[in-house]
């Protein structure tokens, strides 16, 4: 089959439009050498938003003409793009939303790699030096708005939902954008684009005209949850641990809706933080929610949690079934629990500097057939130790089944092999098959192969 | 069953704030007095949004004891209501965009009563009068948007329709908000509500910030189709005709969704004013649309117009089957054509002057049993003469269908007796029929009984 | 003596641009009509600002050809001016605060004749409804501005002071706007323009952008004193008494300089009007303050007013000499005063509804010579009635000295006879006496004859 | 005599507000290291505004006992000043525009320190490295506006002129605001503050809201050239050479009034940039003007230019004597030509990357005696290069003049010894005898003891 495309050249929308004869020279230098991939295949998925495709590889594989560059003009600069999606266009004109993405590819990849990498001063071996890379990012984005009170949710949840969840989703982002909340996802379909249009009628109710749709991504993410339009401040964070950082840093709380591996892997890693003990005493408002149809999907994690990471992980979240008003009152109800914490800590409202990430939740986890292999899934830890080793296992499932790089592995080495206590093992198996039971692992439509092997 | 309610003192938002001591206590006569029943029931029909009801009666028999009563401050006003519908309320606060359509209720039920019928400058007999009477009240809600391109949409449809064409009108305002067209309907559920909400994610998507989804509604109609709260301006015209007038002055396009006897009304005023021989080189795009099910339906609609209203009335409008996209070129070419027309003609943008309507398509039509059973339905006339009284017809069927004082009428006195030539008789019937057919009477889930006979 | 003119279309800019073809057309008639020359008079005085003539007679005699006409448009209307002063252009392009000013006007003049004095629900015989109509001008020009704080300080003065007076006036300004309080003036040169100048620049400083300058005249007065074009909001009520009316009850305190007979009259009207009992508890900061020079000037006045109106009226005001920030400190304190007075009677911040204005203070005062020969000024009758007629005579004085109808009737006629009881006449000859010495009659550069003669 | 000063802490006013742990920490290291002094010095200079003080060392010994200490807070930064002047207040809070400039003093001492000075990626000693330091220092200060037509026009001249020419320099800014064009000044008093009232006055008449007041500066002159409030924008560069160089990328012309040793080193600085080969095409607009009496003076300097720099020299600029309209108009049509220019060549608006600014003017000049004493003054070089030599001889008088550090270095060394060709020696004296006579080396009132000695 052939997808239409088109060429075209873009002007910058109210972003990178005052740059140095220097830093135009560096974009096009970047742009063209080694980074070049990266740009143009998240470029490419930004494009591609509105489609429905969950598969990095293939939707590389259905553009092989794309093409994007940068084209220097004294004034500042374009982007030249050759064989794009058509569906990004309308009637010949880049949708103005997709443009500004382009752009934030483009800042985020090439001009934070400038920044961020190559800066001396920012030491990414450190805690503080990581945490302070993920707001620099942040920043430049413009994404950190002082003098605002807290007001913005994080939505987890799966990208490939049923209709009647996905519905839900919507009713719940209704009632946050009723309260005057604003939603933060991870970007793509399913979960993390029903709460920002539900939120979107909640403001059009409350006249409330700057509501902040913000996605977060990844470059190994974007493709296959590429950001859905509406989102109105769009960031690239490095990798998946800064981009989880991202989240617990600026979103003031959570609320996970049923999902797969990926929502498994985000659960874990907020536990994870949270179970640090300088974080006993942080107000961190987090709710697990779903139709009826979801209650036992919530109680199976709910084991899982229980029976790997314990009692005191239970005490940090709610589950609230079928009931997205009694969400949304959570929400606002926990949120100015954590004005009241900021406020007397001195903290900002725009950024949780107060919260403790600590070092394994934020080296970057590369999952190779080694790695997932060697993981430590044993209780011979602290528990918050458990739940790293816990997120990087289903991290690792999340870039088998739907990540290009992760897809290929799997093609050529076979499936990972994934060992630890016989007691964690039982309680994942279980929690995975439900996964794949529920279609919970990839877009409808297609035959699940699991790209993993739980040897116990 | 009982409907769960709530008391509030209301403060207007940005409107009606000015007011001399003098306007107060006119205000507080005139919405105590006469005027009383129409504010009340106006103000229950505003707050009664978002729920699914289309009946009038059903509506006010539901808040029995909803009351609402203008409270004087020196300082202005505020509205004291008893026994409210919950559902307009979020955690005890109304919501904004009703806040606000409650005090146009205030505006232009007492306001303009004072202002415009009660004013001896205007001559409401003659037709410069009525247009004028119009022109006043939009202005006075600040509806004219001068210094603006035109870009107004009017989506015509019925209030009843299936899951499906509500979603393919949605699909259609989306296309119309991504190339920057903004809408205008008469602001109840089903095709008067899916253009909106899907305008809504196109600008969005565009950024365009400033939106206009306007409604436009009358005291009889608004109760059965009371207004979303997207709708982000409202004005409330003092009957049907002036509502119409309304919509064919201010719009620069329609669009008509399958419907039932209220559509078919709005199609036969436009088509009569268009008939009009001064108005033959007024440029006004015209299109039918729905998904590849309501092909027949339009068939239909096309059939009775040959047969009633002739060739010409045919090249006024397109009809264009399941093509959102053709729907929205098709419009953005018509306003195109309506820009050049207005501006070799220097007529204004926000109003539509230069367009001739007729007194017979001004004068209020009651349809009382009489004057239904003597509308002149014949060919003995000019075709857009005949296009008046057909859409008095029409009118009258959609009173006793939907209106609490035509369903009274019908209660007392029986059914509406329609009578004319046999072959437009013929034409009538076979509508009627097909729109009981479809559902298109009323909301689905109730058997419809029809309140009108046809007399061959 | 030849001076340099232009011929323009000019647009309207942001005003009087939504109009119904009805009030097109009755603006053409009224403008051509018995209204044609005071609209041409006080177009040409909004033309002629920045000039420094204060002789309305010779203004008009200065431009002779200038016409204007309101041409219409379907699509609204435009200017059609021509021989009008060339300093009212930039490069042939009009200064865009005049462009304001003239459809001010238009406005005021010719639409406000329409609405207000054609209309039959205002009585202009009650004292409610020349209130009324104050209002209704005011809120027509949008000068009216609902949630915000009282800030708004009048400052009265003579249009002929000296340089250091007029630097002083701009002090005192410049103190007002650092301290965020906005200013309102009869808007012409001298004590009119120095305070908004200086205010100006205190709002810079302070980063105000939407302060608000507002000048309130009357078409009688404006050829003599044009508003300066940092005027941005401009209104013309149709006479002195409505004139003075709109200051006290838009004001929030009032301030004067130096002035002459005008600054009398205004001074008598405030007192007057502040000694009627029912305002007794009404708080409302006077301060009369000037350089070190004008220390005696203000002795005189104070003696004036002891020997006239007595003691209660000398508690209505301070006198500060020499002390622009002491100044602005007691107008921040007494607005803070009706701040809290107003907000406890429940009145608005921007229109001042409770204080007490007598019809004596209302009806307009035609000064001929017979009307000015036969006013009480006697003590006979209450101290605010007694103020009110000596008012009158100091209008009557003004209007010989600089309006175009009060020099020609004074040329024809000879000078008014002034008589009333012994005390009072020495006292006003005194004070006028000191006024022609000190050339606060006329700017600067001519000899005063005095218009009036103290008959004793 | 003993000042009267405040303390207080200052909350930033949209600036610096969102700042990372590390950065905070920074900020107070450095700011209580090496550059103590120079913040506190300049943050003093700032605190001074309004003064008519131009001596660095008198400022600096009458608030003795002024501190500044950055506060830290977890949620951003605030300071704590103690000891300040107390006129940059009003009733105990600081003037806004004060408080901003304040913590202009800190992000472009500090923070600039931390990001330009200390970068390895930015190499001062090349020329692209020079200029690229000071387009980041401009776009960090938020003053390089994007998407705007070329309006900006620099205003040059003395900060000790005559009442009569402050007037005139403020109807020239009055008649370039009224064509819509910004001011850019030096920001101390005299010449760089009339043009930027006089454009308030015109930006207001022409409502213009977001006028363009900008001053550059740099830490040496800051003390005796403290910024007006009316400044709105303000940045300060490190040194001379990069303050020159803002004010030619930045600004879109040129006018110089007339002014001392400090204005005739911009003269020579703009016309040694012009006079280089690579500036032979590119449109600058540049004109001298002042009143009848200033017409000798540029006489003066036009013959010295003549004999120094030549023919071609005088080519770059126009003499307007005493015509403020021509002035602007003269500027209007220049920056027209200069629009056209960068439109053809693709360069951007906001900042003229194409001029070819040499080494020797951008490498910091430090006058001590040694490097006075052995400037080369001959004509065996390159015209532009004379000039650069020349522009240095006059910026050590500066220095000798009114900065701190030269005063000192006289006090202790004695006056410059200034070396060079006869002819040109001989044209030198005459020119600074003539500053001299006509008092425009110091503020009025104080004696002028020449700080420099021309060896012929």
């Amino acid at each position: 089959m052939k997808y239409p495309v088109i060429d075209a050249i873009i002007i910058p929308e109210g972003r990178l439009d005052v740059l140095s004869k220097a830093e135009v020279s560096k974009l096009l230098d970047t742009s063209q050498g080694g980074l070049y991939r990266l740009f143009r295949n998240c470029s490419l998925a930004v494009l591609n938003c509105g489609s429905t495709l969950d598969d990095g590889k293939e939707l590389l594989e259905r553009y092989p003409d794309f093409e994007i560059r940068v084209v220097q003009e004294q004034r500042g600069i374009k982007l030249d793009i050759k064989a794009a999606p058509a569906h990004a266009f309308v009637d010949g004109n880049m949708i103005k939303g997709i443009n500004e993405h382009l752009f934030t590819v483009l800042r985020d990849i090439i001009y934070v790699s400038d920044e961020i990498t190559d800066n001396p001063k920012i030491d990414l071996d450190s805690s503080d030096g990581v945490s302070s890379a993920v707001f620099h990012i942040l920043r430049n984005a413009n994404i950190l708005r002082p003098m605002t009170p807290p007001k913005l949710v994080v939505c987890w949840g799966g990208h490939s939902i049923s209709r009647k969840e996905y519905d839900y989703s919507k009713i719940v982002g209704y009632e946050l954008g009723l309260r005057g909340l604003d939603i933060c996802t991870g970007c793509g379909p399913g979960a993390m684009k029903g709460p920002m249009k539900g939120a979107t009628i909640g403001h059009a109710k409350q006249r409330i005209k700057n509501g902040q749709y913000l996605g977060i991504t990844e470059p190994g993410i974007i493709a296959a949850e590429s950001p859905n339009p509406i989102v109105n401040e769009l960031v690239i964070l490095p990798d998946i641990e800064k981009r989880l950082e991202a989240f617990v840093r600026t979103g003031h709380g959570i609320v996970v809706f049923p999902g797969g591996a990926g929502t498994a892997e985000e659960i874990l890693y907020i536990l994870g933080v949270l179970l640090h003990p300088d974080n006993k005493d942080m107000p961190f408002p987090l709710v697990f929610t779903g139709l009826d149809s979801s209650e036992d999907y919530f109680k199976e994690i709910d084991r899982f949690i229980a029976g790997t990471l314990g009692e005191s992980a239970r005490q940090r979240y709610k589950i609230i079934i079928n009931d997205p008003v009694e969400v949304a009152r959570e929400m606002q109800a926990g949120i100015q629990q954590v004005r009241q914490f900021r406020k007397e800590k001195g903290d900002a409202y725009y950024f949780n500097w107060l919260l403790k990430v600590d070092v394994p939740f934020q080296q970057p986890f590369i999952p190779t057939h080694d790695n997932m292999r060697n993981l430590a899934l044993n209780k011979e830890q602290d528990s918050h130790l458990l739940a790293a080793n816990l997120r990087r296992a289903f991290s690792g499932i999340v870039a088998g089944n739907v990540k290009d790089d992760g897809i290929r592995a799997i093609e050529q080495y076979g499936h990972f092999e994934i060992r630890g206590d016989t007691e964690i093992m039982a309680l994942m198996d279980s929690l995975l098959a439900s996964f794949v039971e529920q279609h919970r692992m990839k877009l409808p439509g297609k035959k699940y192969v699991p790209c993993y092997k739980i040897i116990k």
